[in-house]
């Protein structure tokens, strides 16, 4: 029997569980959550004042209450009135900032955004990509590379075409090849010089504290170096609590200058009254500082380190020595990125769906869903239990090693 | 001694007392939000699944809950799956509607609201306002009366017009009036012809359970008339429970057609990855049911009224027989409106702020802050201490007569 045709077998025995495991998101699972029992509970209708008296369960106060701008302050390496701190999610703020400078505009530029396009590297994060494509935002694609996005490219791009406004990054351990932003790249960026007056970096830090190992990844501070060259408005910076405390009650954070703070606040005005303060207490009350935050991140290693372990174990068991896939080996973040043979990854995804594993779409990380070279697929190791994983990898390395040397045979 | 002189030597009394009370918006009271004492117990880490077992502490679930769906539709007089239940405020689902409208159009329309006009009754909300001007909606003002808008001159307005793309309304209680829409206007409303066939109804029901006196108010159920003249997709039903639960920390809702909520979702997909759902589990755990949140009402109405009755009691003293204002006697909402003579409510509210009472700013409850006769004032009366509002009262007294009557002395 061949290869090709024992993995064949296997696969069919495989179909054959009839098992039901998701990985298609970049969830936390259960225990993860579990790490912030108590956080409910240190917040009571008697105890909700401020440091200066205001009570936050009433309205207003529309940048977040001062304890919780100083909590994010020190996780973005910034002053605490250059923090806005809102809702239980970042990509909110990060639509309301895009869809703001579409209809608005944005400081610096000169009204609002029409024909804009966007620079995102690839593989990247396929909600990113949804905002621009539902904004109208022209998707281009720049290679991501091991230290960040393709410099040169980009460089070359953003100096000549003042329709390019912005770009997207999460420069830390980058969803999904766990890129970690390079010195360099962090003062290309800031510095480069743009044919748009009014370019934007979004500098999505999703997974700022999201280490899998002790190799703690540092990222040049952005918005520093982009004021010492003189581009202080460039940049946008994001973060939450999300995978830190709660995915669906925490807290999200924008970071800027002082000139992005003020026009964030007056779109804002328009569209809220204040966030939801009660909980930005429950999360100061419960973190109290960056050591809690740090300290807490190490607990969440703990749990997931092991499963991107099994990952690697598994796809090092099924390619290694072989031409059919490379894979990323992500020191922090929540996704390993694999490239199979080309032409192989719809199909993978497609079959393994069939043996009941749900993966990431094929071509998520693409602008538009399309991956030009069908060869990418994210894998989402944190939700399932341990025992769910091996056997999803089980599924996933069979499915994938048989739909490449089908192809290598023709 | 004139009564003017007594009136002048009045507030220079009065002026000297440097108090520093705050009347300018509608704000519950710390004995208003500590009816919800408790709130915040219901629900802890070990104790965050839904009926179905999902784990509301994760991502997703886009629409709410369906606990709090289910909770929401009975206070809307709908099924669950026309709900959709938000974050802390409807103003921001509000915003977004528009927003999406004047950026993407709405279901029966022909794309963006490009040149779109609202049609403000007034007095009205001023939030609502600020949000047409924001999003470039010309405002076109038509006479609030006591039982709705001026019907005769909307369904004039909006035959005519395809430009006039909608209409705000506060339909139980309205702010500031305290109108109660009644059931021909609310059947009017519901089956008048229009132009623009993406013609928007915004019923900001806010003030849906907030009755001050046993008499209470009754509104016809517009979706329902709606739907019955062949104009389901018409409405757009916002609540929340800032003013039943907490006013910064409440759970928003919206209902509507299925093309309506199906619309809503599509672009909240690209906005959020969802609510959050643990402060939703609270308020169903709170309030349980419709019963719940009717009972609460009642501590609200017995803390408030006696404010309202404040209001009143200092009005009738200062102006009954007079010529000189008139005032509404509401019996739900947030707000008592005063007319002063023309030309006299811009000095009041300065004179009352130099004398230590902030109240809404003149001019606030019409499109671009201009009250064409000067002589409309917003009393808000709840977040203010009995003590507080009897001091406020008399300063508002005083210095609103001493302006009128200098202003008929020519």
């Amino acid at each position: 029997m061949s290869e090709l045709e024992s993995l064949t077998a296997a696969y069919q025995n495989l179909k054959a569980r009839n098992q039901n495991i998701d990985m298609t998101r970049g969830k936390p699972s259960a225990a993860q959550l579990d790490l912030a029992a108590g956080m409910f509970d240190l917040v009571h209708s008697d105890d909700c004042k401020g440091e200066d008296g205001t009570d936050y369960r009433n309205y207003g106060i529309l940048a977040g209450i001062p304890e919780a701008r100083k909590l994010f302050a020190r996780l973005m390496e910034t002053a605490p009135d250059r923090v806005i701190v809102g809702g239980n999610g970042s990509l909110a703020m990060m639509y309301d900032a895009l869809a703001g400078a579409v209809t608005f505009g944005v400081p610096g530029g000169d009204g609002p955004w029409n024909g804009a396009k966007f620079l995102c590297p690839v593989p990247g994060y396929d909600r990113h990509f949804a905002i621009c494509e539902r904004l109208g935002i022209e998707m281009l694609p720049v290679e991501m590379l091991d230290d960040g996005p393709d410099m040169d490219a980009v460089e070359a791009m953003v100096a000549e075409d003042a329709s390019i406004k912005g770009i997207w990054c999460v420069p830390k351990y980058s969803n999904p090849t766990g890129a970690i932003y390079s010195d360099l790249t962090v003062d290309r960026l800031a510095a480069m010089k743009c044919a748009a007056p009014d370019f934007r970096i979004i500098w999505d830090n999703a997974y700022v504290v999201h280490h899998l190992t002790g190799e703690i990844a540092t990222v040049k501070n952005i918005q520093k170096a982009a004021e010492a060259a003189g581009n202080a408005d460039r940049i946008l910076t994001f973060v939450s609590t999300s995978k830190i405390s709660l995915a669906g009650a925490g807290v999200a954070a924008m970071s800027a200058s002082e000139a992005n703070v003020k026009d964030a606040l007056e779109r804002m005005f328009f569209a809220t009254i204040g966030p939801d303060k009660i909980n930005q207490l429950r999360h100061v009350r419960f973190f109290k500082d960056q050591a809690g935050i740090e300290a807490h991140m190490k607990k969440h290693a703990e749990i997931i380190a092991p499963k991107f372990a099994v990952v690697e174990e598994a796809l090092s068991k099924a390619f290694a020595g072989t031409d059919l896939a490379t894979w990323t080996k992500p020191e922090g973040g929540y996704f390993v990125s694999v490239d199979l043979t080309d032409g192989c990854a719809a199909e993978t995804v497609k079959l393994c769906a069939e043996a009941g594993v749900k993966l990431t779409a094929s071509g998520a990380c693409f602008p538009y869903g399309k991956d030009p070279r069908d060869r990418n697929i994210r894998l989402a190791p944190t939700m399932p239990t341990p025992d769910e994983l091996e056997r999803a990898m089980e599924v996933f390395c069979t499915t994938a090693k048989m739909v490449c040397l089908k192809n290598k045979a023709g």
